[in-house]
C-alpha cells in the first residue's frame, strides 16, 4: 500500500491497482450537507436523503504528512487530513473537518467493471457488492426482500415489512476488494455504499468520519487475519455445542421436555434444549411472540430449575431468550422505570417501542447504571444462576431516532447501528465477568462493526419458511460467507427457516433440505418458527426424525475436524464456512459463487436449496481433485458437474488428499 | 411582483409572499452536476440521477439588472440572471452560465405548510401538489400507479408497468400557488419538482434553463388567464361535436356500423362514430391493438369512403386514430425509410421502440421533411381528403433517450419531453393548412409546455376499468382540473376507461357512472377497452342503451351553455372544468376539492366514483344558494351534504340566481 504525492493530489494505490487518486479535476472526496427523513415502522426503517450542498473538494495544500482540502484554490480549507502508515500495508486516513456544519461525506475509490467486492456485514441477497448500492443501517431485513414476490408486496401493504436485498440485521461499513485490499469506515453515521458504477465505488456517510482504514494482503486469507484482529475475535465455541443439535421449542414445560424426550428416544444426539418461551409467551397476530420481561415463568416452566439440572446430568443443556427491550406489562419493567434505566423521550417519559402489538422500553445501554443492572439482575442472576448456558439475544436493530434522549447525549441516528454491537458488548461482559466465556454462549443476529469482539456466535435472522431467492435457506449461505469475510468465524441459521405469513408454510422438504445443510455449520439448532402450530415441525414425521438422527450423528461425526477450524478461528480468524474463492483464488470461477462454501479448507458444500429437485448442480474448484463423499468418484476440478440430490446427501467434497480423507470418507457409513 | 435588493441578496415577492428569498447564507440557487439512468420499457422509465456535484450560490454580485452568482466571494461568477418585469405583475428570470459543465440546476421558494400548489401538467392522482414530489417527464402513466395495489404489483412485475402517483402523460413545469403566482421553468430536460417540504419547494432540472417566469394575479381566473395566454388558447370546438356522444367502436366495418345503427335505433344522439381500427388491427397478449400504418384498411373497411359520406348525410361524422411511429411490418414504414424521415441509432438504422410484441420506427419530426411527409402523405391525404373528421393523435410519450440520433441534433433527453409538443403542431399544422380548425378536431393524451397552443383537446389517457384511487374514474376528474389551470379548457375522457388486465373487467355499473360524469365534460366519447369482449360494452344491455340515450339528450340540452362556456374558453382561457376555488377563492375548504368542479361558473358536478354506493357526500361552497337540480332543493352552501346516487342521477347542483337556471332547472324533464 502506497502513498504517492501527484500535481494538485496524491494516489493511494497497492501493488499497480490504484484504490484512490486525488486530483483537482477529479476529486476522491466531496463534502455536503444532507436533511434525513426516517419513518420507522417495527424495525423496518424509510429512509430519504436530501443533499442541499455537495462540495468537490478540489483543491489541495499538501503540508508534510497533511493534506487540507478546500473546494477550489482561493477557498479556506474545509478538511485536513493525515496519512499513518500503520505498516507497509496498511493506511490510516485521520480525517479532521474545520467546519462542523458539514454532515455528509462521499469517498470515491477506482474500480473497473471486473473488480468484485465483498462484505458490509451479513448481506444476505447479494455475496458480491458490485453493481449494486448497500444502505448500512441496522434492521428488519425484510420478509420476502423482493419487490416481485407475493408475500414482500404483501408485507409491505400491510406491515411495511417487505424489504429489499440490502436490508439487513447486521450492516458494516467495511469491504474486501478482488483488488487485495480492505476499506474500512470509522464511522456508526447511516451510510451507502455504492458500487454500481463501472468505473468508480462511492461511498457515502452521514457525518465526516473520523478515520478510514484500509489493508493490504497478499492473500484474501491474510485479509481476513487482520480484519479478525481488527475487529476482534471470538473464544472458541463451548465443547457442550459439539454433543449434537440444540431443539428450539416453545411449548411450555410439559410439551417442550416431552418432545425432548421423543427426540433422544429417536437417538437425535441433543446438545441444548432452546424454550425461547421460558419468560413466557404473548400471542399476537403475527403468531406465538414471547413476554419480554426476562425472568423464568414459573408458569409456563413450573420446574424449570429442577428440570435445567436433569438435563444436565444428561448432558443436555437448557438456552434461554433475552432482547435489549422489556415490555409495558411486565415486573422488571416497573423495576427498570423506577430506577431511571430505560432512554427517556423529551416528554422525560420512558421511550417506548412498537414491536408489533406490544410496546416495549429501551433500555438505555449508553448509562453504566443500565448495563451494570441488565447484567447483574438479568443475565447472572435470572440467567446463569438458574443454570442457563446460553440464549439468544435477539434484536438491537429497533433505536428509533426520533424523540429518544441518550444518557451520552450523542444523537440517537449515530448511535442507531452503534446499538448492536453495545448490546453483545452487555451480553459478552455478563459472561466474562463470571468466567464463563467458552462455557456459556449467545447468539445474535443483529450486528454491527466490532461485533466480531463480543458476540460469540451469528445466527442468521428470520428466514421465510421456504427456498425463495431473496429470504430463503440459500440467503443463509450468503450471510455466512460475507460476515465471516468480516471476521465473524461463526455462523448458524433457524433450521427450517422462521417466517410463516400470508399463507405461507413450511414443508417437510424444506425442512429437511435445510438439516442437510445446517451439518455442515457450527452449530445445528431448530425453530418452530413464528407459528408452530400451521408449519411443519421436526417430531411429526417418523421419517423426519430419523432422518435428523442421522445427519445429526454426521455433524457429530466430523467433530474432530470441526475443532481444528475452531482452533484455526481462534489462530488466525478464519471463519468455519469459507467462500471457494480464499482457498482457490487463481480460479476466478469462484469468485462470484454465493451458494456453495468450504467447510474449513478440506470439504465443500453445495446446499440444495431448490424445491423439487432430484439432481444438483456444482462448480468444483480447478487446480484439485474432489471426492464426492457418497460413492467416492473422483473428479477434477474446474467443472460443473451435476450430482444425485436426495434429501439426506447434500453435495459434499473433499480434497483427494485432504488429511482429513478418512473422516470424510467415513461419512456414508453413518446411519 | 416585486425585486428587492438585500444585503448579500435579494427577495421576490407578491404582496407580501415572499417567493425567494437569496442571501448567502440560504441561497437559492444552487448548481451542480449529475449523472442519470435512464432504463426505459414500453413508455414506461426508470430514472435515476447521481449528483455528482451541487454547489450553492451563496455569494451575489449586483451590476444594474443583473447578478452574478458565484460559490463564496473569492470565487469566478458561475451564473448571471438578468430580471426583466414584463409588466407590473411579472418578472421573468433569464438565466446565463458563464460554464457548461454544469447540468444540474436548482431552485428554492419559500413556502409554509398552509400553501396549496396545484398544475404541473395533467395530474391524475393529486391536485394539490404540496406534500408530494413531481417528476416531469411525460411517459405512461401507469397501470394502477399504486403500490398497494395487487394490479399495480402484477403490472410492475411483468410488465415494469404498475407507474405511481406522479406519472403522466402530459406533465409541464409550470405550477400555480395558493399566493396568487404562477412559476414556470423554460425547459424541456426532465425536472422535479419538490413541494414535500413544509417551508420550502425545491425544482429540481437536469440542465441551467434559459429562463423562468413569474406571474402575479389578483384573481386565481386572471392567472388562468395569463397562463393561457403564454401557452396559446385552443380554437373553438368544432359544431358537430353537439350533436352527440362520439361512439368508440373498432370492430371493422361491419360491426362497427352496424352497432352505431343500433345505438341510432335506441335513441341515442350520436356526432361521430371513431373507429381506431380503421387502418388495420393487431392482437397482442395485452389486447386488441392496432396497426400502425396510417392508412385506410381496405381489408377491415372495404367501403369506408361510401360509408364516411353517408354518415355526413346523417349529420355523424367519422373518426380515426394515428400515432407519430409506423409499423415495421406496414407499407408505410418501407416509403419513410425510403425518403430517410426516421430518427437513427448509432449503425444509421432506423431508430425502434418496443410497443409490445412491435416495434416501430420513431417519425424524426425535427426534421422538415417528415413533417411535410406525414402531414402531407399521411394526414392530408389518407384522413382528410378520405373525409375524416378528427382522430385521437395517440402517444408522442416513448421518446427513447439512448441510441437516437434527431436531425435537429439536440440530445434525445432533452427532446423527450418537446416531442408532445411537436406531436402535437404537426397535426394541428395540417389543419390549419387545410384551413380545417375548428372544423376537424383531434385529441392527445401526450402533452407538455405549449401543447395549449397545438393540442385543441385533451383526453385522460388509459384509465382503469374500475373505481381505484389512482387509475379509475375520479383520476380523470384530477387531470382535467390541473391541465386546465395551464390553459388546456378542454378535456374528456374514454368513457368506460381502458385498461383491463389481470383479471380486472369492466362492469355495467362503472360503465354508466362514466357516462353520468362524461356528460359534464366537452365532449362525450365511448372506447371499448383494450379487451372488448370480455368488457361491459354500451350495447351490450339494453336498460344501458336506453340510459345512454337519457343521458346524451342532457349533454345535447346544454349545450347552449356548453357553448357559452367555449366562448369562454376563447376569449379568456378558462377551462370548462374547473377547481372549485377559482370560483369561491374565499371559501378555503375548497382549495383541496379535487373530485368535485365547476362546469363553468354555474353548474357544480360531483361525480360518484365508487362502487355500489347509494348515496354521495358533497361539498358546497360558501357564500352560495345551491338548487340541488333532481328535486329543486335549495341548500345553503359552506357546508357538506348527503344526496341519493342512483345511476342516471349524477350529484349536480347550480347557483341560485343562475341566468341558466332555467336550462339546468328542465334537465329532470328530459327523459
Amino acid at each position: 500500500m502506497k502513498l504517492e504525492l501527484i500535481e494538485n493530489g496524491f494516489i493511494i494505490k497497492h501493488n499497480e491497482h490504484v484504490l484512490i487518486k486525488h486530483t483537482s479535476e477529479y476529486p476522491a472526496f466531496f463534502i455536503g450537507t444532507g436533511v434525513e427523513k426516517i419513518a420507522s415502522y417495527r424495525g423496518n426503517f424509510d429512509i430519504k436523503d436530501h443533499i442541499t450542498e455537495r462540495i468537490p473538494l478540489c483543491a489541495v495544500q499538501i503540508k508534510n504528512n497533511e493534506i487540507g482540502f478546500s473546494y477550489n484554490d482561493r477557498s479556506p480549507i474545509i478538511l485536513n487530513i493525515t496519512f499513518s502508515l500503520t505498516d507497509s500495508e496498511n493506511i490510516q486516513l485521520n480525517i479532521k473537518q474545520n467546519l462542523s456544519s458539514y454532515n455528509r461525506f462521499w469517498v470515491k475509490l477506482n474500480s473497473d467493471p471486473d473488480e468484485k467486492v465483498w462484505g458490509c456485514g451479513e448481506q444476505m441477497s447479494y455475496f458480491n457488492l458490485k453493481g449494486r448500492n448497500f444502505p448500512l443501517w441496522t434492521s428488519e431485513p425484510g420478509v420476502g426482500r423482493d419487490k416481485n414476490t407475493e408475500i414482500t408486496f404483501l408485507s409491505d401493504k400491510y406491515n411495511k415489512a417487505g424489504g429489499d436485498y440490502y436490508h439487513t440485521n447486521y450492516p458494516q461499513p467495511t469491504f474486501l476488494s478482488s483488488y487485495h485490499y480492505a476499506f474500512h469506515v470509522n464511522t456508526t453515521a447511516f451510510s451507502d455504499f455504492d458500487f454500481s458504477h463501472d468505473f468508480y465505488h462511492e461511498l457515502m456517510i452521514w457525518e465526516v468520519p473520523e478515520s478510514i482504514e484500509i489493508y493490504a494482503g497478499d492473500t484474501f486469507l491474510k485479509l481476513i487475519e487482520k480484519l479478525s484482529l481488527r475487529f476482534g475475535r471470538q473464544p472458541k465455541l463451548p465443547e457442550w455445542i459439539y454433543n449434537g443439535i440444540i431443539l428450539g421449542l416453545k411449548g411450555g414445560e410439559e410439551n417442550s421436555f416431552s418432545r425432548l424426550e421423543n427426540a433422544l428416544n429417536h437417538q437425535i444426539p441433543v446438545a441444548g434444549l432452546w424454550c425461547e418461551d421460558w419468560a413466557g409467551i404473548r400471542e399476537t397476530s403475527f403468531g406465538k411472540r414471547l413476554f419480554w420481561n426476562w425472568e423464568w415463568s414459573k408458569k409456563r416452566y413450573p420446574r424449570l430449575d429442577k428440570k435445567i439440572q436433569e438435563l444436565r446430568d444428561k448432558n443436555i443443556r437448557f438456552l434461554a431468550y433475552v432482547s435489549p427491550y422489556l415490555c409495558e406489562d411486565g415486573e422488571l419493567y416497573k423495576v427498570a422505570k423506577e430506577k431511571g434505566l430505560f432512554a427517556l423521550n423529551a416528554k422525560n417519559e420512558v421511550a417506548l417501542v412498537d414491536f408489533g402489538e406490544f410496546f416495549c422500553g429501551v433500555l438505555d445501554f449508553t448509562k453504566k447504571d443500565t448495563r451494570e443492572w441488565f447484567k447483574n439482575e438479568i443475565l447472572k442472576k435470572n440467567l446463569l444462576d438458574l443454570g442457563i448456558s446460553g440464549w439468544m439475544a435477539d434484536f438491537g436493530e429497533y433505536l428509533p431516532t426520533e424523540d429518544i434522549y441518550l444518557t451520552n447525549h450523542v444523537d440517537a441516528v449515530l448511535m442507531h447501528n452503534a446499538w448492536p454491537t453495545l448490546w453483545a458488548s452487555v451480553n459478552r461482559e455478563a459472561l466474562q465477568e463470571r468466567g464463563l466465556e467458552g462455557e456459556v454462549i449467545f447468539f445474535m443476529r443483529s450486528g454491527f462493526t466490532n461485533s466480531q469482539r463480543y458476540c460469540p456466535l451469528l445466527w442468521a435472522g428470520d428466514q421465510c419458511v421456504d427456498f425463495s431467492r431473496h429470504d430463503g435457506l440459500n440467503t443463509v449461505i450468503c450471510g455466512a460467507l460475507s460476515a465471516g469475510l468480516l471476521g465473524n468465524a461463526y455462523h448458524h441459521s433457524d433450521i427450517g427457516g422462521y417466517t410463516s405469513l400470508f399463507g405461507l408454510r413450511r414443508t417437510k422438504e424444506l425442512f429437511e433440505r435445510w438439516i442437510d445443510m445446517a451439518v455442515f455449520t457450527p452449530v445445528m439448532r431448530t425453530h418452530e418458527g413464528n407459528r408452530p402450530d400451521e408449519n411443519f415441525q421436526f417430531d411429526q414425521d417418523e421419517s423426519t426424525l430419523c432422518h435428523m438422527a442421522r445427519m445429526v450423528k454426521i455433524y457429530k461425526h466430523l467433530v474432530p475436524y470441526l475443532k481444528s477450524l475452531v482452533n484455526e478461528a481462534f489462530e488466525k480468524g478464519y471463519p468455519v464456512q469459507r467462500p471457494l474463492f480464499v482457498h482457490f483464488e487463481s480460479d476466478l470461477n469462484t469468485y462470484d459463487i454465493q451458494d456453495q462454501y468450504m467447510y474449513g479448507s478440506e470439504l465443500l458444500v453445495a446446499p440444495v436449496h431448490k424445491q423439487g429437485v432430484t439432481e444438483w448442480k456444482v462448480y468444483l474448484p480447478a487446480k484439485e481433485t474432489w471426492v464426492y463423499v457418497w460413492n467416492g468418484q473422483q473428479i477434477q476440478g474446474g467443472q460443473y458437474i451435476t450430482v444425485p440430490a436426495p434429501i439426506g446427501q447434500p453435495p459434499i467434497f473433499y480434497r483427494k488428499n485432504s488429511a482429513w480423507g478418512d473422516l470424510f470418507k467415513n461419512i456414508v457409513n453413518i446411519k
